[in-house]
């Protein structure tokens, strides 16, 4: 089994390495493939998705990634910048279903913003559609306003859309996830306000005729990322499109206090993915050694799982999380006094001991 | 001076009742006339927007606005639902500056989900373009998708866009509200993805020159909604479009717990208004007596100081709310043990009572 590794930027490296070193350990025989990608890329090949990389990803089994971006490609034209990459995979591998597991650690408790009574125990899963909406939707761009009250003045503009097939699919994720677990299945959108997301619920409500065994709501994003502050426990299985998923996704992550610790799959149809920590690159700590490597680790146990076929491994490697947790150790995002502070290559060998 | 009222659905009468009340007691010669709005104005007139309510709005020098939307008119078309009143009043009156004040009273600090370290003394101005943006943007619908991978299926779609002038002028709104406050403006955009909001990024930067005073930085939307759960007391002015401050005001006004004592003004050039309480019709427990009025109370204070010119009037209000708190009368929303819970009529009268 092939796996193309993207380290990326930042903490990408760092946190990637402690995640082929658990990779290793397991016994398996993987052929990890290193590719660059982001801001690597364009300064080795002169583009965040070099050709040769985007060859590696399309011939893997799967592709784990670490995190891409840095303030010194702030200044490219938007085509290079480093986020391209990340968008690009995403499409050019049809990678349309983003599963985001939004979970407190009983040990991480303290770490969030929240009241303990709130998040405690808080266990949701975030689907979010990845290859549609406004992010790719065409015509796109800067141009003469044709007409209305500013006519002839400069607009910028983009095009929100949704394709019946792509509700479709999407939908069936996300029931299907929730049959494995609690059976609820929050649609969130803005019916009120935009005719796609006025087909889009219709679409999910036709789609949930077929899953008669979960309960569907729908509710608007404004309502959502309101209840997602008041009582984000009440939320099983959330799916919503592209946009409005990038901005849920993260609150939700946020509410745990530990994004350094939630990883994110990116499916195709297939169960082809990407899988990637759901935090960023962080320049500002890279090279210190002090980044969290654990949400790449769980990515890592991810893959495994909805990739490469091999549940039992994954659960190994999410149980040996769990131990170091237990065991104290926490790296800098996560650490309270009290607990043992490490750094990104001890957590990593922590978890390699652990296993 | 004429204010236009407009109690709407819901609970929207009985809060109304209440500040119409505060109002009264001023000592001021204000005309108040009241229309029907929302689920009120298809019921009554066979339209959300009837036109005498439109032509009242019109003619007023400030709305007060209750809110709008029940249950009973979920099945209406679309352009029939009551939530198209407040959008058609946006729309027709040019209502293109929203002010969201998340402010969390210290009496209050417990009815938070957050760690009362973390809001206490919080005090953020979210500006939400509000005439613009996705809303209204054309072309929208429903089709047959014209190209790509899902040629010929249906698509439904909506256009986002903001032309310069749009941008420039909420932009001078939010860096001369932040003249009155700490002199801190975040500009939300996704610049990373969008077209449209690359573009309202270079327009804020723009602007931004002639407020040297001021300190402005931007921020993606995603971690826009991460920051405001982590630590939302950094945040001073934040500017935003319609759709995304739609997301983010309403995150923010949870992260205080109350967001029945939050008001909101939504201005034209001139400083002509309508305001309204920041919850909405919570059709559940209309006509129990139990809904908290101070929103609605405290939107006539702003509608006083905004649109009418008399800020010490505004002042007088805001004074008579701090004090109701402080002798610890609570709704049931804002309720904790320890302190006494009141109704809606009761709430009002200890208002009119302190002025
Ligand atoms: C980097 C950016 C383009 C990306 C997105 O908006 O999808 C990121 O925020 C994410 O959620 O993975
Ligand atoms: C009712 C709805 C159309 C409205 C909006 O989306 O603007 C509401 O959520 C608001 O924020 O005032």
């Amino acid at each position: 089994m092939k796996i193309a590794i993207l380290p990326g930027d930042g903490i990408g490296p760092e946190i990637m390495k402690q995640a082929v070193k658990v990779l290793n350990v397991l016994g398996e025989r993987f052929e990890l493939e290193t590719a660059d990608v982001g801001g690597a890329g364009y300064a080795g090949h002169g583009h965040p998705l070099p050709a040769s990389t985007l060859a590696l990803a399309r011939a893997a089994d799967a592709v784990l990634f670490g995190a891409v971006g840095d303030y010194k490609y702030d200044s490219l034209e938007r085509s290079l910048r480093p986020e391209q990459a990340i968008l690009g995979l995403r499409k050019e591998l049809a990678l349309f279903a983003n599963l985001r597991p939004a979970i407190l650690y009983p040990e991480l408790a303290g770490a969030s913003t929240l009241k303990p009574e709130v998040v405690s125990g808080l266990d949701i899963l975030i689907i979010r559609e990845l290859t549609g909406d406004i992010y790719f939707g065409k015509p796109r761009g800067v141009r003469e306003c044709p007409d209305g009250p500013f006519k002839g003045e400069r607009e910028g503009f983009d095009t929100m859309r949704y394709a019946e097939s792509e509700i479709r699919r999407i939908a069936h994720v996300a029931f299907q996830a929730a049959q494995k677990r609690d059976r609820r299945v929050t649609s969130v959108d803005k019916a009120n306000v935009l005719e796609t997301f006025q087909f889009w619920r219709d679409i999910v409500t036709d789609v949930h005729k077929e899953y008669p065994d979960i309960e569907l709501d729908h509710m608007y994003v404004d309502n959502a990322a309101m209840q997602l502050v008041r009582a984000p426990k009440k939320f099983d299985v959330l799916v919503t499109g592209n946009m409005f998923g990038d901005i849920l996704s993260d609150c939700a992550a946020m509410l745990t206090g530990s994004i350094g610790m939630l990883p994110s799959a990116s499916l195709d149809a297939n169960n082809k993915g990407l899988y990637e920590p759901s935090h960023g690159s962080a320049p500002d700590i890279a090279g210190k050694g002090i980044a969290n490597p654990l949400a790449t680790i769980l990515s890592a146990a991810m893959m495994l799982r909805f990739s490469l076929g091999r549940p039992e491994q994954a659960e190994r490697i999410e149980t040996a999380v769990k131990a170091v947790l237990a065991q104290g150790l926490r790296t800098a995002d996560i650490y309270e006094p009290g607990t043992t502070r490490v750094g990104t290559d001890e957590m990593g060998d922590a978890v390699v001991k652990a296993l």
